[in-house]
């Protein structure tokens, strides 16, 4: 039995790992103890072989209230007015959004109640992300004097500038809805966002793990890259994965008209 | 008073500068007295104490027609047959466009009528964009032999690749729905442009304007780099931002449930 | 008259140039036959004077089934068990795409039916896509362990990545108005693909195709560049169109309110 203190739980159950942020009291922020937990879970995941898929959940009223706040400004009165605890802070938290983008696996967010700054850039950095009706995304470091800025890192990367700067400047919350028109979130489900990722994590489970280890870090790789070079580390990618044993296997289950057997 | 033949009224209210475009005979051509005076206005507010959002608007029957035609026409009888001429047209408009895009206040376009051309790049180049009803937007330099590869530096910025080279192949005009479907204008105003980019304006200018002055910076800064890079340069962005006077205040004012004071 | 057995049929008519695959046995899969009668046909286009815009439609009962598994698997016998065959074909594959963004003409692909793995890829490269109302499109490699990394190239520059992902990811097929909603394609037309991509393509052909020349070239090569260069790139390009024939005589006729006639 895993404590019920733990901030991060995890459970795995046919071949989906379920991460549950588990600190409803502080709105799930993200104190170092919280940023050390999830990225102790994801790296253990990692090379977990019974983990095909990962979905981000929480427990309590908010799906992640962004950083600790009390956590920072208590170290104010540090020598350097916190400035180290601060840089340290920021290269945790940036260092766990790409943690979740060079995961080998899928993640999946499933987010059911109000994800804020940091917790808006956390769902910003999952591959994929499914809403809940209640659930809202909002950037409000405006409100607090202090610009959202490593969460605009993610969330620049994942709708169109305008819609991003919307947020960034004005705080204001959106919905579901609104966040599933911008690109923010895949599909908003009404029974829930944990139903739906469930039922979207299920159906990537099925595939070839080997296939999506390849293509998600080939995605992430080529999208940095002009046109040319793109194609050109896609295309060596394409032709490791073909001599793969799941390509092999995969192909010949298709020609043959028969279900495939993965590694 | 400013004499009503300024190229480019200005008004200050409530935190909030208001540029109006005010050439309505020329459907609001970017001239390069047009530039000029729109590059000194933005010049005057960038380091203005009291102007903490920009409002773009215009007179008259267009927001604004794009490049000066007949300017650029007479400059065919040239030497160099305007070669010159064009080079810093397009040179000055360039560096106008990168002018909003630097300024430390975010911009808001309200748009009415038609912005056509360079004018349409100037939508795309403000932070925000509220467009009224009846508002619309083209990129129709084909019917007239000179495509609009300037605009489309902005434009393909601001919407998706198809959605860009659509407008700019055909030059057909889109309307505010679509504008709004594409992500180049943010909200669709009933009431006219200009009152829903107020609205907007209002709420930005509550907040922390220091915050908000590192967070464009870093915004367009970091959507030029890998993803690592990225958030090197905003966590550093971060740390700075918050051991600044707002973020003391507001983090501080957050904590203790009272409204801040920003400096 | 071209044989029936062509692989890509040709037709000219009033400077459209209609390509169609023309393999509806095997669903006009990329075999390297196919690649290479499509890369042909690209190539005769490119320089050919009557051509302004191109088409790229389907015979059959899928637009394109994407790489010839068949052929592909056929190799597994060769020596090196195929690589040096897979990696030809990714090569002459991600060339054509490229060829299709390098093409003077714009290209508008007309898709009724399945574009499946690179037959999506072909769609995303093209400059426009029009829909039917039974066009699906589909990334399903993950199907047969072997992730559409190359499609993710051109897929990735077209939608949003979290859009991008979940097709890359479930493969599973999304419908016309999906992908339109997401800028997979510019229009979906209710009296099949080729009448839509057609009117739009008689658009484009009245225009300038000097313009549309510098134009495409310029989108392309401005987009992977940092914002000041990209302007740079793109004004030397309109000073460069300014001086060619076609905006002489189309500013000219523009201004004196008469129909301009291109080079």
């Amino acid at each position: 039995m895993i404590p019920p203190t733990e901030p991060v739980l995890i459970e795995i159950r046919d071949r989906v790992a379920t991460l549950t942020l588990n600190s409803p009291g502080s709105r799930n922020a993200l104190s170092h103890a919280m940023l050390a937990a999830l990225s102790k879970r994801l790296d253990e995941i990692s090379s977990h072989p019974d983990v095909r898929v990962v979905l981000l959940a929480a427990e309590g009223p908010a799906f992640c209230a962004g950083h600790d706040l009390k956590e920072l400004t208590a170290r104010r009165n540090d020598p350097d007015r916190g400035r180290a605890f601060f840089a340290e802070t920021m290269r945790a938290c940036s260092a766990l959004m790409q943690q979740i983008v060079a995961l080998p696996q899928p993640v999946i967010a499933a987010v059911d109640e109000m994800a804020t700054a940091a917790g808006c850039q956390l769902v910003a950095s999952c591959d994929l992300a499914v809403a809940g009706p209640r659930a809202r995304f909002c950037t409000p470091g405006v409100d607090i004097g202090l610009f959202c800025a490593t969460p605009a890192v993610a969330l620049s990367r994942a709708v169109a500038p305008k819609q991003a700067m919307a947020m960034l400047l004005t705080g204001v919350p959106i919905g579901a809805e609104e966040a599933l028109r911008i690109g923010l979130v895949n599909r908003v489900s009404p029974d829930g966002a944990r139903t739906g990722a469930r039922t979207l994590a299920d159906v990537i489970a099925a595939k070839s793990p080997a296939a999506i280890r390849y293509g998600k870090r080939a995605f992430y790789a080529q999208r940095e890259k002009p046109l040319a070079e793109a194609y050109d580390l896609a295309s060596a990618v394409m032709v490791d994965n073909m001599l793969a044993g799941d390509a092999v296997e995969g192909i010949a289950a298709f020609l043959e008209k028969r279900a495939p057997v993965w590694d």
